[in-house]
């Protein structure tokens, strides 16, 4: 393992080219049977997209539970994507020179009532590139949730993958955080039991949500005084708490939450059996991913492996917000797949 | 300020003298009229208890939320108080050399449903010693929910206190923990207007003891596998939650929860309006509690002031688990007080 704080490589030029003749973006459904971890055999469909240069190496990408198959925006499936800001034309994940994989999460549909484990996500991953007829990925490129399927990828079809970049997720969920998601999917059987799960479901993700920020962006955000009435107190955070609770429940189903929660905490990899090069990305702010985890991971991998520590604000979400560390490490770490 | 890592005293030889003739215990409820800080005027029954030696100097003693004016049991008053290891015959709080004074805090008996600032419970003490002629307080040992009102009291009433001892409590709550609370908060509402209030309340609490304990502890008493079928998973803390859940049910009413939740953030103190000399506790693995607000606090207030930084596996639980640090700087602090 060897550490670095800062990457030597600038930003390359982001030049606004034309899309190269040679783009393409599809998307598809296999129809799958899949041994799955603890739920036992089931027939799976697994939604997957794939765009990008048609001769470029393939990168798999993943994100959150709540990321998707549509990485970002092309021009045959215009809306916005999850990660527009690291993928497309002319950015660190580049549409020019990859072909970007992803797929939804196994259990994103809601019709799923099992337990999952990240492997088994992996194991659809590994399901999919092969139906495509792709030997060999350049690298396997994941982010919270997706960097802890991504170890799992390493781990079990490491003959498949050249690269590994995982940003904000370990090989294992620390068992107070996993305490914190006992909670979150425990308010939501709160809720189902009793008829309130759209307001039970907002509420647990209000709670999750407490953990992907610092403290210190709380204290910027939410440190002004209440408002307080005689029978009534408002603090400052609740109108954030409002604001991304229906956001949420219009998007997730409580099934898919559940499952999907419970999965980060099924992760369990044995460090040593991951033996493909990885570029491991820790974030000093990470509530939910602690740095102590990651050296223990980083140690652990037998290839070579680098650990990248950032700081941020934004602690776990830094993925999603700190546009400029997280580019730069991206393009450097596939610089380095592609020239491996 | 000045700052202290370990404290020079060793404990006092616990004597199992015979209770001097001088001890008494009693216990008794005053109603008094308070104008309350956000809800108006209120008439209110304040339950008391004041134990130990009759011509001892008054020691006022309050814990968390859950605590009680039961500190410890007497010859009179057998059953088991919260704080048996540091109250008592021998003690570091010792009752033969000091009479202990206490309150249940406004609120605990549920009746009253209305925003109850920790300025009202400082003042509802105020109320109780100028009832009982008690002109100044040798000392205000508060952990806590307890050093909270400590230091409004400190601010409000500081001509009848000498001396002020507050553990893991600071003059606000922080931003990032008071978000948890909220979200506690709304578990119970989700549970009252769903009809499932008891089931509520035990999430509620189990989401708050979360905080109250180190990430190494969850480490060692929760880091074993879980149990995985197909259709559930079932992880070690749920063992913990559902034990303690139940128990916190049985002696909390919905209301007294909601309020005095509610009441830790509505915390507000101007450290400089603080000029009674001051012990502040502070555990480094607290999470409740940050070190940078009691290094604040310390640095406010105008008065000779002490920070002790101690290291507790416990978190925000020391004052209840680390029975012989809290000893030696809860003797040491009564030393001080006495000769002062």
């Amino acid at each position: 393992m060897s550490l670095s704080a800062a990457l030597p490589l600038p930003p390359a030029p982001r030049a606004d080219a034309a899309i190269p003749h040679s783009f393409t973006a599809e998307r598809g459904v296999l129809d799958a049977t899949l041994a799955m971890r603890h739920a036992g055999i089931r027939r799976l469909r697994i939604a997957w997209e794939l765009q990008g240069s048609a001769d470029g190496a393939v990168v798999i990408v993943q994100g959150g539970i709540s990321a998707n198959r549509h990485v970002a925006s092309s021009a045959r499936f215009g809306e916005a994507g999850w990660w527009e800001a690291q993928c497309g034309s002319g950015r660190a994940i580049d549409t020019r020179r990859h072909r970007v994989l992803a797929i939804d999460w196994v259990g994103a549909d809601g019709c799923l009532d099992a337990c999952i484990d990240p492997a088994d996500q992996a194991d659809a991953i590994a399901a999919v590139i092969d139906h495509l007829g792709i030997a060999r990925a350049a690298a396997f490129i994941g982010a919270s949730y997706g960097a802890m399927v991504g170890l799992q990828f390493a781990s079990r079809h490491g003959a498949h993958l050249e690269h590994l970049v995982a940003i904000s997720g370990a090989h294992r969920s620390h068992p107070q955080v996993t305490a914190l998601r006992v909670v979150q999917r425990r308010i939501v059987a709160l809720g189902r039991s009793e008829g309130g799960v759209r307001e039970a479901l907002a509420l647990a993700r209000s709670l999750a949500v407490i953990g992907y920020r610092s403290e210190a962006e709380f204290e910027q955000r939410f440190g002004t005084a209440p408002q307080v009435g005689p029978d009534a107190a408002r603090f400052a955070v609740e109108d954030y708490f409002d604001a991304i609770g229906p956001r949420f429940v219009a998007r997730f189903s409580p099934v898919a939450y559940l499952r999907l929660s419970e999965s980060i905490d099924l992760q369990s990899v044995a460090p040593e059996s991951i033996r493909v090069p990885t570029d491991l990305v820790a974030v000093a702010e990470d509530r939910i991913v602690p740095l102590a985890d990651l050296y223990t991971l980083a140690e652990g991998i037998r290839a070579r492996t680098q650990l990248h520590r950032i700081s941020s604000l934004y602690g776990h979400d830094a993925f999603l917000k700190e546009e400029a560390q997280i580019s730069a490490l991206l393009e450097t770490a596939l610089c380095r797949s592609l020239t491996a």
